[in-house]
């Protein structure tokens, strides 16, 4: 930030209360909780200053639910996917889909709670179990269509403002089916398909109005689907498999924005 | 909505999944839980159909942070409010606000957990007991300052597309200082300055993209400010108060949203 | 009760308190709640007089794991047992037992959350969810050799004082491999083996100090272990499948009680 | 321990699973969570081993209403006390009693969540709150009247064994009424009424069936009453006030345990 002229305050909001209405200048939002990252970024927009990324960005992308619902209503391709409210509409969506089925809650991260269920006793497993769960969006099921991917790995894309800074391959580790860096995955930099990977992302950035945000996306043999996206992506595995300084590309786009 | 010549289906989403990607036509969200509520309106957004209110409505509705950030962003008038993530943020903006202060967490209903703080013994109970909740939301803290009402009472509008159905003072119950009708308030007609209370609930609605929302308001001396929103409101103390048909007003309205 | 002479009195302990050093006569526990029931039972003991079942009884049958430790102390069989406190103890338990294996938290009612583990996949989703669950004890893993039963069925006895009302088979629906009655299953009178049933069961309700007690029992290859015993029996199958009349022998024996 | 030669092992029970039927010696407990410690107990004792503390006395000095209920029933003294299984039989109990009140829930450490009633809007704060908490003993009310000390401290007494090791005052800091030293309370060496002190914990502590355990007092203007019991106690704060070497006591009453 300070090579880039600029003079960054960090804020740990777990100890400072964010007022409203306080002169800001430009609030980069990087909390480690998704609630923390929205709530600060509510405080900063009261006052009609600028988050990065904002309130609308951090729960259209922290919440997988409305995340899919955007990227569907605005065309964009997503897995097959049907939302129960409770266990029992959970069991009826699972008989219709049939198994092998992903499912997972709207919020969470690091591929917590993400589950594949193979057959009726692992359904009844997930089922019972988030219905114990106290917190209500736990009790609400995203499930989908388990995508046959032609290589055991997904892609996640980073992009910042307008500009695509590229992708990585995220290859789970032995014995997991999941990608998730936090479960062990390893990351290797993409080469093909770089321009439709790139033009897919920004449309899924522009749509969750994202400014510094991670697309995460699956090959299919019907081509490439959307599948998650972060907006307060963490980018060391990308850092390390494509070489690209994130901080400083970051640092820029925080520059030119507070100039604007 | 028979009489209104539409052919509604109800649908338990308790019980029942929501697809995406379903032909629908337009869905009337209703569920009491706001999660069910939001959740629903995604899913049938999903499909490029309309739920009215839409998962945007309702999420900023339905959190009270987000609902305070929206409003003064837009330079809407509201309370002095500042956000804590955690107890310790917390106390300190106790501290600099003084009592008496306001405390409630973003999300919930019914006026429940909201919290009347006039002294350190009791915002050391709130902290406490707000820091050792499970759930991520209930940890959040919106800190008030306590709006001194020349009467005890608050304002609730009735807001459906553009039009203003009217207001309904809300007069708390003896020794309860809030005014949600789950507490034992009683209605009333509001007759006065309803020009003015109709103008800022549209705009607050406007802000929020509501459709079917009901807006709380507080007299205080220096003007009215706005309170709260309610994304998927109830609406029988209005109608009693007031002798309005909301039912009838809400078949119209989704009736001509199906036309188009 | 009244019956047999007995003047009761029913009291809602979600609506009324009970006072520590009251005078009370003989408080029979009824609350579906295992917490409510104990800390009822604590309550009326406080004062010197009988609970029936006392505290010691309904938190050691109430708590699984502090009922497979009494008995396994005691020399009566149990199935082969290991706890887990955490995530990471489970998926070493799991390795170690290889499966199927049963996994359980120590406070449940019903089956809910009991999980037969088949797989890793299974294993993984068992030890994620629990993991996430907010309230401690679910955090707990009770992990089980699975046990082959001759027949798909289990035992229920019911034990008052120290005469042993019979046994009843509990056979699961049809796609569900526990037994419990919540979960659909059928009952049926045990005619067989009811001499070492009713033995094993008394012995069992006696290291409770049970005195209103039902204790589930599984038939093995090597003879009768001991499941799990419930301190406030429900006892709607029991009297359908026996035709014994419960409440009328609780009722006689809570007048037994309040004569000495 | 090795300087009393023994050969103690180090299990961090979150990290590895604790077989039942394991041959064990002699298990020390000292997981700091309540449920962990209690756990691990019931798994050693269900080999016949012996743990310290024993299960009895984890859960029944770790759950505060069964802690009053014992020494109530016991004739031991305790504050005037009484239970309310949920919010409405908390407001006719805080009715009932007058302010102030002590209210607190069964499980805890620490002093959280002991809160001071003082109002009936304290009252509310505390109730609500309790209430949406979704740990069922922490819907639980333990309500107490507020002893009033003639000096604003408490006291704490060591016992191991058969043994009294002495007593400190805790005095609460600035600001506070509660006296853990979590919140931040000064220790003291007591020298006065040592006798009558320790007399107290000992029948405490056999009560419980404790081998190593702290009780907690409070001075009165009618003697002495008990107020809490610690099963897995820390002792930093009384190896500081009284110069006692708390762990080659303990390492002392583990070898002999060993050798009987």
């Amino acid at each position: 930030m300070e090579e880039e002229g600029l003079k960054p305050e960090a804020i740990n909001v777990a100890r400072e209360p964010v007022k409203l209405n306080e002169e800001e200048h430009v609030g980069l939002i990087r909390a480690i909780s998704m609630y923390r990252s929205l709530y600060t970024a509510a405080a900063i927009e009261a006052s009609g200053s600028k988050a990065i990324n904002g309130a609308y960005t951090i729960i259209f992308a922290g919440d997988k639910a409305l995340t899919y619902s955007l990227f569907s209503a605005n065309k964009l391709p997503i897995p097959k996917t049907t939302f129960a409210m409770d266990e029992e509409a959970a069991m009826k969506a699972y008989a219709e889909m049939g198994f092998p089925v992903v499912d997972k809650p709207p919020v969470g991260s690091w591929g917590r709670l993400v589950s594949l269920i193979k057959s009726w006793n692992e359904a009844m497993i997930v089922a019972e179990h988030r219905a114990a769960m106290s917190s209500s969006p736990m009790k609400v099921h995203i499930i989908q269509e388990y995508v046959e991917r032609p290589q055991n790995r997904d892609i996640r894309c980073f992009v910042i403002g307008e500009e695509c800074l590229g992708c990585i391959y995220r290859i789970p580790r032995k014995g997991e089916w999941r990608s998730n860096v936090a479960l062990g995955a390893n990351v290797e930099k993409v080469n093909e398909c770089l321009d439709e990977l790139c033009e897919l992302s920004l449309k899924a950035s522009k749509v969750l109005k994202g400014e510094v945000i991670s697309i995460d996306i699956f090959e299919t043999r019907d081509g490439f689907v959307l599948n998650e996206a972060n907006g307060v992506p963490e980018f060391k595995g990308f850092m390390k498999a494509t070489g690209v300084n994130v901080p400083k590309v970051i640092a820029q786009y925080v520059r030119e924005t507070v100039k604007r």
